[in-house]
């Protein structure tokens, strides 16, 4: 069973999975993986070497068989555990868990593409679609405070960069620690001036344009103002929101629209990077109570979408530190995205 | 001039550094340095190529000159400029200061050697001096909060697997997100129980010994329980102590010896990986009465070096989310490094 850990000095949860764990020979003989379209299990038609599926979108009505097109299905590695009870304990003076969660992968297309850039709008569409379905399912068990969706595209970003286009689902039952430091500030300044800090930075944001790289009626795209990596984007609903999962059809329309264009212009402008992307939206609201960080979440907390090339290797000084040193500021990488 | 500017959404400082700012162009074409022994600017005896050194550890009196053991010399392309004022400013709702520091690389041996694992004890020892001197000597600048000594070893890391040994010195302005985090922890179990931490946490570790890598008379190497990656160490001193620059000269020497062993162990188990260290230690006490967490910091405080061996590739995730996977369990880490 794998287990979460607490580190005492900075309170932060670690996933160790002792279940696979790795001898040092692992490293040091380990390869890119070299999947081609023949032997790919995520293509339409192979459906009966993954793992039955948990979710569809599909033209027919018998599950995992063709026509369809997005799937999910559970991860055949899963980091986390779904069956178990959740049981907090303390370990000398350490804090852990049981690994109990959720795992599993959002298969983007039926055809052997990788990057979401090359999927049709609507394709992106089914995708959100996926992503917002799972996430309200995932939050009827009582177990999970938080559902991470993220997608990592190409071998640097932890992927292969020839592999079949699919994101992942993890349910946690702690709250990511970067979303929880968010979810802090966006409340003591609501505190203070009863709005949202997101929906302040949006508006001056929209003033000034030049970190903007796309505008439509219902996101906004932007480079942070402190940007920690080169070409850094940020994908923010306009209208206040505090929940990924309460988009409405006609706003995910919208949003798959800007991602495919944002997506697209990465890949021309910087030469099909790798990337990764990360959801950071509000964590299920049952344990409020318990927690007193998500007192005024509907007001104050504003979900965003992070999404980094990974054009840097910088990257063990700024884990030790947390300390980011960007050499690309972020209003002329909004320049050169924006493609004017 | 480079600008410092902060996240509103999570308080994190960023380094934008605006004169090298980077063009698409310059991540597509971007390849690794290929530099040689003959054409190694930090070889012995190529003094003139480099700029004149502010640090040596030398027998001869000449500085500029060969007969050194250890050179600190100002980084060419400095993250931040030692010339000017520090202003702390608005831009609208945004936090700016002006990208006022040090930056200074530490050359860690006279021979094209790369690992600081093929140094010698007594050379390691150098290197410490060294740190522990700069350190000293930029707390005296009142505009600096904080120096951060790092090292990327290795292409993965960050730096060129053929390159000459070095680190890198970085006086900031700001304390390091990471390490204001462990401040604040530190303090507030101080104020609980009028100990520290990390103490407790040793003792700990030292009576169940499965996390403990290697116990000299004045450090304990162990891989922390909550590792976020796989055969990450952390060397802490194993009486109390807030200030890494405040080493005596037996204890540099035992330090040294400690992490000349443990980098060769991690070369030979691991095979010459790419790592990352990064030294935490307490912040330049000179503003303490400005900023409340290090009231009680010489008591609560204790500094460590952190070190990532750079084995994976799972960070955009753990960048966008601040939650960790790793697939080695710390006292299997620690069974492979103790050699049993």
């Amino acid at each position: 069973m794998p287990e979460l850990r607490k580190d005492p000095l900075i309170g932060r949860w670690v996933i160790i999975s002792t279940e696979r764990a790795k001898r040092p020979i692992d490293f040091v003989m380990s390869t890119p993986s070299s999947e081609t379209q023949n032997t790919c299990p995520f293509c339409e038609g192979h459906e009966a070497e993954t793992q039955p599926e948990i979710f569809a979108i599909r033209s027919t009505a018998t599950p995992n068989g063709p026509g369809w097109s997005v799937r999910v299905i559970p991860n055949i590695n899963p980091i986390l555990r779904i069956e178990g009870e959740l049981t907090r304990r303390a370990k000398g003076m350490f804090d852990v868990m049981q690994g109990i969660g959720a795992h599993e992968l959002l298969i983007e297309t039926p055809q052997h593409l990788g990057n979401l850039a090359d999927l049709s709008v609507e394709q992106v569409q089914h995708v959100l679609q996926a992503a917002v379905h799972r996430i309200q399912d995932l939050e009827r068990d009582p177990r999970f405070r938080y559902v991470l969706w993220f997608k990592n595209y190409g071998d640097i970003a932890g992927s292969s960069r020839i592999a079949h286009a699919r994101s992942q689902l993890i349910a946690t039952p702690v709250t990511p620690k970067r979303v929880k430091e968010e979810l802090v500030v966006a409340r003591r300044y609501f505190e203070d001036k009863e709005r949202c800090l997101t929906c302040d930075v949006l508006s001056q944001e929209q003033q000034l344009k030049d970190r903007v790289v796309l505008d439509s009626s219902f996101v906004t795209v932007l480079c942070p103002f402190a940007s920690r990596f080169p070409f850094e984007l940020c994908i923010l609903p306009k209208r206040h929101a505090c929940d990924f999962a309460s988009l409405q059809p006609e706003e995910l329309a919208d949003l798959a629209a800007a991602m495919q264009q944002v997506f697209a212009r990465l890949k021309r402008v910087l030469g099909d990077p790798s990337y990764n992307f990360v959801l950071h939206t509000a964590p299920f609201r049952r344990h409020r109570a318990k927690v007193g960080y998500w007192k005024t979440i509907e007001d104050d907390y504003h979900w965003h979408l992070e999404c980094i090339p990974r054009l840097t290797r910088m990257a063990g000084f700024e884990w030790g530190s947390g300390f980011y040193i960007n050499p690309t500021p972020p209003e002329e990488a909004a320049h050169y995205l924006r493609e004017e």
